[in-house]
């Protein structure tokens, strides 16, 4: 890859690729507990632009285990020029349609219907202007109040420090995001979702960058607890058939209304890292 | 339902039900030919109007059995205003935003990969216009070029007394609603698609209804052909994947691109019905 980052950009890439090497050698850990050989396979793709030059890319890392049904995480890298139409409804893209993103995306879908799946996301844009986005929202096809509980806890902990205010206004963005309105229900127990943190000065890209980084440790602390509290817990037919079922609604929101994945789809981007997220098997009754 | 229905409304109406009858007791008979007892089980839904009133409803036909893994049938006759939004995109309620609709719907997603999966759908719409449309069209996991010829020469048949044109017409316009963009494929083989046959007269009724009617005919006559050609083919572990996987390209299409899909869920019609299309069971990798 041959775009060039500066100081901010290169730092948010670091990161987002040390989360991922720190996140995927957790989630292989759980496999051997499980008795598993199972790996990560990582495979690079690139991005070029409409005019042929370099546009960045990414590596998508995928693991199908013992206990991880399908995971897959997704690191890019990527910049260049929006198209008009789309640029004009991108934040500070409306006179200049250049642009740089990196973040890191990661979708769980797990084997025992009794550990939730997961998805976390955090990403740093570049257009005229610069923000920090992201998130993490819990999933799981037999929801448990105490591992819901744990989770919140988690972020509100999280959160803390950066304002009495914050994790009740993130909570309550994921709530409205993650809802899928044909069938009247949300796509799990939420978590928290947050954008726009907009770096108007270096001070502020320290502290949003923290946060983002503190997201994303949170992640790493709270959810392979989770795993493994419950990766050994029986289960019957029935609730195997019950977390296929349940997929379908997960395939039906990211599909019709999730932002990032209609944002991939329309805009040329890698159909096998847009489409990671869908789980690897899903039934409709 | 108390909704009143005029003369030519009740004959289309009559002849969706009949068309589903001699279609499920053919399909039926399949199904027996194969050793299986599976039966339609038949749903009924109701419709109510934002203010209360009676808005119509339909039946929901599904069998599950050895042949067809899953098929279903909807028919459905309903009545009533459209929000003002909606209206305002429907040909002929620009003014008045009243309308009527019935209509059958059939996707049938079939257990051995080797047989085609199949949609077939006609409706009769009343605005202040009133038309047919519909169409049907072959989705095979593993594509025969002699499974394709049949059907298409079937619809060429068909199309054949009503103009000289009729069939390439409809040809193209199945060809370019039936495609997927990020896949840069089509959803399957292709078939007929047409819509917006107006009544202008008494004459037109007729003729457009005849069309509707062979159109559906053809189905009956053609399909079942299809199934009892490859319903015994020997098909691998692999095929059977294959077709897994093929279904999530089919579930792709029918949440991010079918019109009737995401006109059903965002005027809150009866989820099941709408999205009776989707696969019995999917895969993504």
């Amino acid at each position: 890859m041959s775009l060039t980052l500066d100081t901010q950009q290169q730092s948010a890439r670091t990161w987002f690729e040390q989360l991922r090497d720190s996140i995927c050698a957790e989630f292989t850990a759980i496999e051997r507990e499980a008795g598993s050989n199972a790996a990560f396979e990582f495979i690079k793709w690139e991005r070029t632009e409409e005019d042929g030059s370099d546009g960045g890319g990414g590596v998508r890392g995928v693991m199908k285990g013992k206990v991880f049904e399908k995971v897959g995480v997704n690191v890019s890298t990527v910049g260049g020029t929006f198209n008009p139409e789309f640029a004009a409804s991108i934040n500070g893209a409306e006179q200049d349609p250049r642009f740089f993103a990196t973040g890191i995306s990661l979708v769980a879908h797990m084997a025992n219907p009794h550990v939730p799946a997961v998805h976390m996301n955090t990403r740093f844009l570049a257009t005229t202007k610069r923000w920090f986005g992201g998130g993490a929202d819990l999933n799981p096809p037999i929801p448990y109040a105490a591992d819901t509980e744990e989770f919140h806890a988690a972020y509100r902990a999280a959160c803390a420090p950066y304002g009495p205010e914050v994790y009740e206004k993130y909570k309550k963005w994921a709530d409205d995001y993650f809802y899928i309105p044909h069938r009247n229900c949300h796509r799990g127990v939420g978590g928290i979702f947050y954008d726009h943190l907009e770096i108007e000065n270096d001070t502020a890209f320290d502290r949003h960058f923290h946060f983002t980084r503190d997201i994303g440790q949170t992640f790493l602390d709270t959810y392979p607890t989770l795993v493994r509290k419950r990766m050994d817990q029986d289960f019957s037919e029935a609730e195997k058939l019950a977390q296929l079922k349940w997929r379908g609604r997960y395939a039906e929101f990211n599909l019709i209304y999730d932002r990032g994945t209609l944002f991939g789809l329309k805009t040329g981007g890698n159909i096998d890292a847009i489409l990671m997220s869908l789980p690897p098997e899903a039934i409709w009754e």
